[in-house]
């Protein structure tokens, strides 16, 4: 089997850590990276700061096969990702000729201010990242992947990045619901996952005023074990007498 | 002014970096601490991995007044939280004599499994977090909070550890929404936040088929100064001719 391919999130914005803003990105890229076969392994969310996002940007760019970041890449005096970015690798930061072009095309030169150019700022050696939301693109440096926070124009722009990306395999997943106290599930998943080592179990609980249960996801590369997991705890729901739900994927 | 109080959350689950599960603790907690006058300064979301936990609580609980941890305390075999955090401190994990005493009284001798015990475990020396929601108890050690992942469960432990928390001043905010491109506000935004210097001034695009715009976010402890933001960028629209709305708090 393949290695897994990993890659981490850093979500940059005040108005994340604040509450003020509920992110949607980090759940919209996990899945679609997992359909090419990456697997988020760890998330930052990290303020509006230098330092802060250096630090996030360097830990993680050494760690994993790919960084991607969200937020900040605006016009505005709060949008500071490209020269932080820019910093994490040591690099100055330029004006991207084609970013420029793109932009200068789409304000006109009699608008094309000097906020707007702030959007053509890429660290030197960046590739762009298209976007056909609102043109001001994210660019690529070396294993990280700079985008926009806008959920619409990430969106867009992961469509772009595809073909930069190779996968390995996928992680597939499926789950059940067991309407019992999860305590009475632990010794039996425990043995069940001692009998699947290639398969990850997790239990995750629920509580409701009809009594509750726990929702157990199981998640690995091979169909036929994650299927063997299921029938397993079918088989134990079965004998126990335990009311036993398949979820939608 | 006092120093701000700043907090770390480490998000501890495969579920919420699968994307399968939408983390809400984040923002319900950032918003929480910020009535008690602390504020979130960091966020991390780690797998059930041991070594990630421990990297994830050592890096943050010495930059951070408070770190809180959310998930994996439960019964099952993917609940690692209480060893990865006693490993973090280098602590022995210890069965919790009250935490012992509450679970045999909820459960009964007979149904006290070795499984529901994992409950009780904590590292040497921690204090227990109340859980009325389903009795097993979240625990404090040193800086360090480890609370359910459950939301219900998280936010009910989080109102019996708030005399234990001792906040500074609290962030206030105002936002209001300008119906234009956010990068034709950059040079005015830009401006008053020079003017405005104990202000954080965020700016937010939003699009839409009807033109989008802006939402701008003014925060500090100073609710005059925010308020002179906010008259500000009245006064900037007004004279631009700009549609301006408030924003509820």
């Amino acid at each position: 089997m393949s290695q897994p391919v990993l890659a981490a999130l850093v979500i940059i914005g005040d108005e994340i850590l604040s509450g003020r803003t509920q992110d949607s990105n980090l759940a919209y890229l996990a899945k679609w990276l997992n359909e090419i076969g990456i697997q988020l392994g760890e998330v930052r969310v990290v303020p509006d700061v230098t330092a802060d996002i250096v630090a996030a940007v360097n830990a993680l760019r050494a760690r994993f096969d790919y960084v991607f970041t969200t937020g900040g890449i605006g016009p505005t005096h709060d949008d500071i990702t490209a020269e932080s970015v820019a910093a994490a690798f040591g690099l100055p930061v330029i004006k991207h000729p084609e970013a420029y072009a793109r932009l200068l095309a789409h304000y006109g030169a009699e608008k094309f201010t000097e906020a707007r150019q702030r959007m053509t700022r890429v660290p030197e050696g960046a590739t762009l990242i298209d976007n056909p939301v609102s043109i001001a693109p994210g660019f690529q440096i070396g294993n990280v992947f700079v985008m926009a926070g806008v959920p619409m124009i990430m969106q867009a722009m992961l469509e772009g990045i595809r073909p930069r990306l190779k996968g390995g395999h996928k992680v597939i997943s499926r789950a059940v619901t067991i309407f019992t106290a999860e305590s009475a599930l632990a010794e039996p998943l425990s043995r069940i996952q001692d009998a699947h080592p290639a398969v990850s179990i997790g239990s995750y609980p629920f509580f409701s005023n009809t009594g509750g249960g726990a929702q157990i996801v199981a998640r690995g590369p091979d169909l036929a074990q994650i299927e063997a997991v299921i029938a397993a705890l079918k088989s134990y729901c079965e004998g126990q007498g335990l009311r036993f739900e398949e979820v939608a994927a």
